[in-house]
């Protein structure tokens, strides 16, 4: 059992992840810049949810999963950043630009968790994950069809994220390097428009041909 | 059955595009930057198959599949520019940028397809396709467990190739623009990484929960 915050938890994938990771066990914190809608949130999800301002619930964890639109990520790591300490920060952000968020359109920097290296500093323990998994399928909990690329520079971190990814029901793959995370982020924009031209219910993505795979749990 | 050029066609990839373009029933040249080299890899092919230079080839053709080498794309987008004409130019590139080849490493135009754009200019038919699948399966003839993502800022040009790429037993998926192809050029080093680090032999990537995909040929 780890301890998790969930930042941005009050969003469709935050609620999504939160609700599968307190399914598998695991103690959960929402966390959101308004702490009314945090605790309002926390308590859809069941007793014992714990919930917070961003800053407070990112104190004293083993992950913190950042869930937020990427209009709202600099601000959200700015927010976590100090209290975050030796926690594993797992972004998910992807730089989608509205209104055209089928077409792909990665930052300069070559990705959003690129982005967020810059923003945390080299201290922080970060690792970028649960770009193409949708929302309201993994909160209908009856499995994914899709795999879980996971990006670090930090192998450890990586392996952990793997492994938590696993423990939800989900295929985590370590999938290289942060700078990695442009596929996964550029993927989003590609489910979005395979959802609109072949009528997808929540395309996903698999990897095939891997003859060591972790298993899924 | 049409007419196709595969500019490049002597490397690997082209090879294996060529030989399943053959037996698919299509009329088939290999272009080279060195008309012997062009010859011998078109005699290996069968009898019947064209070969030549590449701005030879690419001359009078439907589609012309471009294999190449991130670092040769320039070069041989230059030699064909001229002759292509009305065909569907298909670029396949990925901008690996050696020896770091499981590092996405995306060029500041954002892909090489849209690079490629800018080196053919507007007036060309461009799509791009064929990033994902691996050389040694295609050329082995017994399927190969990979989806084809179709790039093109023209609908019809693309819809062409996906169809193109069904007729080769492969599944053709048009996913959207042009710039879009960055998805899949940073997935073939997410691929390649995980040749080494799930010891795949050639892995993958296949689209879940799509309902109305064409159907595989």
């Amino acid at each position: 059992m780890a301890k998790i915050a969930v930042v941005g938890g009050t969003g469709d994938l935050g609620s999504a992840i939160a609700r599968t990771l307190i399914k598998a066990g695991h103690q959960v914190s929402i966390g959101s810049r308004r702490a009314e809608s945090a605790a309002q949130h926390a308590a859809e999800l069941g007793p014992g949810v714990g919930h917070g301002v961003n800053a407070e619930v990112a104190r004293g964890c083993d992950f913190v999963i950042v869930t937020v639109p990427y209009s709202a990520q600099a601000g959200t790591l700015a927010d976590i950043k100090d209290s975050v300490g030796d926690a594993i920060v797992v972004d998910t952000t992807v730089p989608l630009v509205p209104p055209k968020v089928m077409r792909v359109q990665l930052p300069a920097a070559g990705c959003a968790a690129l982005e967020a290296r810059e923003l945390l500093g080299e201290g922080v323990r970060l690792v970028s994950a649960f770009h193409n998994v949708a929302a309201h399928k993994l909160a209908e909990g009856h499995g994914v069809d899709c795999d879980v690329l996971v990006f670090s520079d930090d192998v450890e971190a990586r392996a952990a994220v793997v492994e938590l990814a696993c423990g939800m029901g989900l295929r985590g793959l370590a999938a290289g390097s942060l700078a990695n995370s442009a596929a996964a982020e550029a993927l989003t924009s590609i489910l979005i428009f395979f959802n609109k031209t072949y009528k997808a219910d929540g395309a996903g993505v698999r990897f095939t041909g891997l003859t060591t795979a972790p298993a899924v749990a």
